[in-house]
């Protein structure tokens, strides 16, 4: 089944101590994307500048990604630069320049209408929910946040997160949005606002699945670990990629079972590994299906006790 | 086969969220003993004072633990005070006072030589390596050691490592003993110092193992979670709980399988997941081996795919 995206398209200067890259393809919807163009058809709604040509456009085609959503706008795309010089979990911002950005009003085009599948990338709520409420057949809806959101566009995120089936937020995210520092506290609070089930990425810690009702002990958690990585190449787009392998896989699957979402979480796991091993989309445009299944198969013999 | 171990037994004055508890019965030789007793027979060897009777007495003698080697010396026994308010990973030390501890002389009794297990809980690297030499036909050394003698008694600690064949430090310790960042080049570094296999507690995201070559993506590691827990009373002495039940479960073993490492590592969870639900080792005390197999299987349930 196909899944409609709608986020950033980007490009990003990265600065890490595996070394630097100027103007590197990024954005949230072009990781998720990329990622999730292994499993099932994709389409991407996003605006770029005059700056977004051929090179850029033939990325996502040969991935098999429509990019009909995709307006071209007067002016220069999302640029965003940024560092990881003293810690790998945690992006220092140096400067974001919105560009065309800014005025985005999301058009979706009529071949997209039939997508059983949406993903809300992490943009303002208030177009999140705009999507969402122009795309109300969908079957499944997941979508991910940011601190900025959370703390100061909270009542506009609140309404978001009624009409989501799965929300994909990191630990310090899932902190802040609920307001309790224990994850697990955290997670049933978060599942109180809306999302049926919750993803609580970890970084280098892997991430946790919430479903169904979370009381007691470990009861309907599942954990993927991350895989162990000597080197850590650039962090970015690793949560985004983990959203792709995730959704992508489940929406590849003929039924929602919890044993489908536990094998999501491996595959997200696993795209999210192979994203930071090079700077930008470089290591997700050259991935193929079987390197993905093999690494499948390195996160079972990590977490399997037989 | 009879595990020797050799640490503090202590008492510990905590404050958490939870609450405060005075004068619990702690040490790190105590979690570990306790822990490691539902799976085969524990030797202890440590000091304690004149305020430790019968009743501290009779929390070993429930679990059958041989406490010949604990020698009564005059004076107060180890004393530690210390909160857990604003982090639940991290205490804050109060007071510490080493009282009889200072002067401590580890004695083997003759009935421990037939150990074919030990464990150098957390003490002074002078004192492990003292107690190893003693005990030279063991067949298998594990350790355990902290960031003030990691920092202050470096010459002392590499002498320990170069004897051990399993080591078991947290995150910050590994980071800091190997002055890496990367947990999978520090796990590599800290191995290069002389023990076999490693495990890297990471508290509330669960426990690395690594063993044989780190060599590549994912090579010879293993994960185990931490248990979601929307509660943590206390957290003093988890680890030493986890290090009990690892090494108390190999211990039982006939044969030092790969499998047999990685069953260890969850049962290690397990143990750890039962110490921080009351004060001091008062779960530990109260718990049941049936207990702990239904655990296991949450955990098992918690990570694995089918």
């Amino acid at each position: 089944m196909s899944i409609t995206v709608v986020g950033s398209v980007a490009y990003d200067s990265i600065e890490t101590p595996a070394g630097r890259k100027d103007r590197c393809l990024g954005g949230a919807a072009t990781y998720f994307s990329l990622a999730a163009s292994f499993f099932t058809d994709v389409r991407v709604i996003a605006v770029v500048g005059e700056d977004f040509g051929p090179e850029q456009e033939s990325v996502f085609d040969a991935r098999k990604i429509d990019t009909r959503g995709i307006e071209r706008a007067p002016g220069k795309s999302f640029f965003w630069e940024g560092s990881y010089l003293e810690n790998l979990n945690e992006a220092k911002t140096h400067n974001t320049e919105l560009n065309v950005f800014a005025s985005f009003q999301p058009k979706i085009p009529d071949a997209y209408r039939d997508s059983e599948f949406l993903f809300l990338a992490n943009i303002d709520p208030v177009l999140q929910r705009r999507v969402r409420e122009a795309l109300p057949d969908v079957k499944l809806v997941a979508g991910d946040t940011m601190n900025f959101w959370i703390k100061d566009h909270r009542p506009a995120l609140l309404e978001v997160l009624k009409g989501l089936d799965l929300l994909l937020i990191n630990d310090t995210e899932a902190r802040m949005l609920a307001g309790d520092n224990n994850l697990v506290r955290a997670a049933r609070a978060v599942m109180a606002l809306g999302p049926r089930a919750l993803v609580i990425k970890h970084g280098e810690y892997g991430a946790s699945l919430f479903h169904g009702a979370v009381d007691g002990v470990g009861s309907r958690t599942f954990k993927a670990p991350a895989l162990p990585l000597d080197e850590v190449v650039d962090p970015t787009g690793a949560g985004d990629s983990f959203a792709g392998g995730f959704f992508g896989y489940l929406a590849s699957q003929p039924q929602l079972t919890p044993a489908a979402f536990r094998r999501a979480m491996f595959y997200g796991s696993t795209l999210g590994s192979f994203a930071v091993e090079r700077f930008g989309t470089e290591r997700l445009q050259q991935l193929s299906r079987n390197e993905i299944d093999d690494r499948f198969n390195v996160f079972r013999e990590l977490t399997h006790l037989d």
